[in-house]
C-alpha cells in the first residue's frame, strides 16, 4: 500500500485557477470553514505533490486494501483482442465501490478536528452508504440526502446505510430551505445530485452547535487526492505483473474522483512525456465533458458553493432518470477540467443501452455484475479492446471497476426485460440550463479562455 | 489452492449407510443415472480419501480462490474477547457465497459427460446464481425453481441468474406434476427446498432427449467432497498465520455443505485425537438436527429422491418463511447427520432475531453485511468469544462467513424498522411432519438405530 497520496496539483502545466466567490473573487481558506474542516481545506489548496497518509488511516483502509488488480482474461479471450485488459477491483470494499478510500481520511480528518457530525448527499447511493460505513467506524453522525430518483429506483441502498448507522432521506426534502424550495417548484422532480448537495451544506452550516461539518463524494481536490490510492496501487501491481506501462487509461467520470483516482499518477508520466492515452467516460444524457463549456459554475442549484472553474452543463441541469445514478453530475472536477484543457485527457459520452450490453458481456466472460457507472468504462475497454485488434496491436488497458452493481439489478432486470431505452437529451433543456451560467460575471467566465 | 477435495467418507468410525429405495434396497449406481452424470454418481459414491482436482476446474475456481482468511479483530476489541477469530471469506465469490466451490466442478463434470442443460432448486437464491454463474461460463442451459417466499422476498436473485442466462420460475410452479400438485392443495404455501427439488428432478428425468441432468447445491456427498476446499484452504492459511490449529469450528448448516465444507478437514483432525469443538448451527425455525430423529427419509417431498439416513423434519416438512432461506431444508446431509451420531460435531439451533442482532454487530464492527444464514454462525461465534472472555481462554475460532447479503436486505430492513418477529415452530407441525416418515418401511428406520 502506498503511504501517501499524489497531489497532481503540483505538476499541471498550468496552475490551477481558485475557486471564487459570487463578488469575484478568489475564495480564502476561512471562508470555506463553516463547511469543511480545516485540516481538510489545507489539502484542498495544498501544492505539495506528495502528502503522507496517516497511520490510522492506513490501518482502516487495510480493511480491503491493496484492491486486486486482475487481467480479465476470459473478456480478452471472447474478444479474441491481442490486447492486455487489466482492471483495479474496487468493488472489494464493505461499501462496493471506490468511494470509502476518500469516506474514511474524510470522516478521520473530521473527527481529529472535533467534529461530531456529517451531512452528504449520495446520487445512486455509493456515496451515501461509503461515508455511513465510515463514519460508523469512526464513530461519527452521519446525515444523508439522496437522489430522490435513485431513493425509488434503490430502496436498499437506505438500508444498507442504516446498518451501519447513517440517517438517509429523500433529497428534495422538506427538512431545508434549498429541498422545500425546489419541491414547491418542482413537487414531481428526480432530483439531482445539485440539489442534495444544497440540502447537505444547508443541514451542515445551519447547526449552530458548530459540531457539524459537509463532506462531497467527488469533485473537489482533496477528494481527489484521497482516491490517487487506486492509480498508485494499480501502477506498483502492473509492475509486479511486468508490465512496464499501460498505453491507455480508462474510467467512468460522474464528478470526476473514480477517474481521477485511477488516472491521475498516469497522468503525471504523461505529462512527463509518456505516451499513453487516458480517458474519461461520462453518460451522453449529462454530458458535460464533451458538451458542455469549461467556465466557472457553482456546484449546486441553491449557489451554496464557492464557483468552481469546471467543464459544466449549468447548475440547475437536472438530468434524465438514467439508472447511473453516479453520472448525473452537471460538472466535472476542477481537476479533470484543467487536464481537459491541457489536453491530457480525452473524454467520450456513451449511452446505457450500449452500457448495459457491455455490462452483460462483463458478467458472462468475468462473471461479476457491475455497477451502471462502472459499465460506461467497460464499454469504453469493449471498444479499444476490439481496435487492438483491428490494428492488430498488443495494447495494455488500464480502468477501474468502480462498483459492483448488486444493489443496481432493477436496472439490470429493465434492460433483460427490453424495458430500457436511451434518453435523448434535448438541445432546448441543455440551452435552458446553460443560460444560468450567463448569469454569472462576465469577467469570471472570460477567465476560463473557454466561453 | 489444494490440489485434491477431501472426502471424509474414508475416516468415519462408523460405515456410511447406503442410500435405499423405496423398496429398502440399496440404491445402485444405475438407478441414479437418469437423475446425474456417472463421472459424479462415482464421486457420490466413492471411497477414497483424496480425490483430485482436474485442472479446467482448478483454473475456474482461481477467478475467486484462494478466497481470504481473515482475522476479525475489530469484532475481538468490541467483545473484548481474549480469543482470536478467523473467518474464511466464501462472499467473494462473483455468485457472492460458497455454492460456486461446488456449482464449477458439477458444471464441469456434466459437460465432459455431454450433458447440455441442468435443472436445479434454490432456496435463498444463492444456489441458483452459483448454477447460473457456472453454466454460463462452462456453456450449459440452467433452469432454477425458486422457493416461492424466497422468489418473492428477493426479486433481483432471479433478475441475477437472468445475468448470467439462467432461466428462474417460482417454485410450485405450473411447469412440473410436482409443483401443479402442490399448488391445487395448498395454493398459497410459500413452497419449500423440498418441493423444488421434486420439481427440478422431475424436469431433468422427463427431458426425452437424455441431455438434462439435475445439479443439487448441498446434501449429497459429491456436493460436500468439492466444498471441503473451503475448510482445506482454511488449515493452510490458518498454518501461514502461525496458527496450529483452531480450538473451535462454526458453520451455519442448511443441507449442511457450508458446515462441512469449512469443518471436515477439521473433523479429520478430531478423529485423529484432536481436541477441537466443531458446530453446525441450525434455524431453531428448521431444528432438524437438535429435534429431528435420525432415519431414513427422502430428499424431497414427491419422494423422487432415494432414501436418506440423516437427521430430518420429514420430507412433507414446510417450514416457517424465515429470511435466512437456505436454512429452511428439512433433512440433514447423510456425512454431517453421521458425525452428529459419531459425537464429533455438536449442533445447535438460533432463533432469526437473535441472528439479526449478531449481523449488525458484525457490520458495524467489521464492515461487511452478511447473508441472514451466516448470521447464525456469527451469533455462535459471538456467543463463543464471550465464553473465551468469561473464562479468560484465549481460543482461536474459525468459522465460514459464507455469503454476503447484500440482495437480502429486505430482512435487515424489516429487523431495524422493528417488524421483524421469531417465528416459533408448534409442536404439533413438527409432530404432524415427522407422521410422514413413520410411513416408511419399519425395518429401515431401525437400521439407524437412532428412531
Amino acid at each position: 500500500m502506498p503511504k501517501q497520496w499524489y497531489n497532481i496539483a503540483a505538476d499541471l502545466p498550468t496552475p490551477m485557477q481558485p475557486p471564487i466567490g459570487p463578488d469575484g473573487k478568489p475564495i480564502t481558506p476561512d471562508m470555506l470553514a463553516p463547511v469543511f474542516p480545516m485540516n481538510l481545506i489545507e489539502q484542498e489548496v495544498s501544492r505539495e505533490r506528495w502528502i503522507d497518509i496517516p497511520e490510522e488511516i492506513l490501518e482502516l483502509l487495510s480493511i480491503w486494501h491493496p484492491t486486486p488488480l486482475v487481467r480479465a482474461t476470459r473478456l480478452e479471450k471472447f474478444l479474441k483482442t491481442p490486447a492486455h485488459i487489466y482492471y483495479k477491483d474496487e468493488s472489494v470494499s464493505p461499501a462496493g465501490s471506490h468511494k470509502p478510500n476518500t469516506a474514511i481520511p474524510q470522516a478521520w480528518y473530521n473527527k481529529q478536528f472535533g467534529i461530531k457530525k456529517l451531512t452528504t448527499e449520495t446520487g445512486a447511493g455509493q456515496w451515501g452508504c461509503a461515508l455511513s460505513f465510515a463514519c460508523n467506524l469512526i464513530g461519527l453522525e452521519c446525515k444523508v440526502f439522496m437522489v430522490r430518483i435513485s431513493f425509488d429506483q434503490k430502496p436498499y441502498r437506505k438500508t444498507m446505510m442504516q446498518v451501519w448507522g447513517g440517517n438517509c432521506v429523500a433529497s428534495p426534502s422538506n427538512e431545508t430551505q434549498a429541498g422545500r424550495d425546489i419541491l414547491r417548484r418542482m413537487p414531481n422532480t428526480p432530483g439531482s445530485l445539485g440539489i442534495a448537495i444544497s440540502e447537505a451544506i444547508e443541514a451542515a452550516v445551519s447547526d449552530k452547535s458548530g459540531e457539524t461539518r459537509y463532506s462531497l463524494g467527488s469533485v473537489l481536490n482533496h477528494v481527489i487526492l484521497h482516491q490517487t490510492i487506486i492509480g498508485l496501487e494499480a501502477k506498483k501491481q502492473l509492475k509486479m505483473a511486468g508490465v512496464k506501462k499501460p498505453d491507455i487509461v480508462i474510467g467512468c467520470a460522474g464528478g470526476g474522483s473514480n477517474f481521477a483516482g485511477i488516472s491521475f499518477p498516469f497522468v503525471n508520466d504523461k505529462i512527463h512525456g509518456e505516451n499513453i492515452e487516458i480517458i474519461p467516460i461520462e453518460s451522453s444524457t449529462c454530458p458535460k465533458m464533451t458538451k458542455g463549456p469549461f467556465t466557472y459554475d457553482f456546484g449546486d442549484i441553491a449557489k451554496m458553493t464557492p464557483l468552481l472553474p469546471m467543464f459544466t452543463l449549468g447548475h440547475s441541469f437536472v438530468p434524465p432518470p438514467i439508472h447511473a445514478g453516479g453520472l448525473r453530475y452537471h460538472g466535472m472536477a476542477p481537476l479533470v477540467s484543467q487536464c481537459i484543457v491541457e489536453g491530457l485527457i480525452k473524454p467520450r459520452a456513451y449511452n446505457q443501452l450500449k452500457c448495459y450490453e457491455s455490462a452483460l458481456t462483463w458478467a458472462r466472460t468475468e462473471g461479476s455484475i457491475c455497477a451502471p457507472e462502472t459499465s460506461h468504462a467497460i464499454a469504453c475497454v469493449i471498444e479499444e479492446a476490439n481496435r487492438a485488434r483491428e490494428e492488430g496491436k498488443e495494447k495494455v488497458i488500464l480502468f477501474s471497476y468502480s462498483g459492483h452493481g448488486l444493489l443496481d439489478l432493477a436496472g439490470y432486470d429493465k434492460y433483460l426485460s427490453g424495458k430500457l431505452t436511451d434518453v435523448t437529451l434535448p438541445d432546448s433543456e441543455l440551452c435552458d440550463s446553460l443560460k444560468a451560467i450567463k448569469d454569472l460575471p462576465k469577467a469570471e467566465r472570460k477567465k476560463t479562455g473557454k466561453w
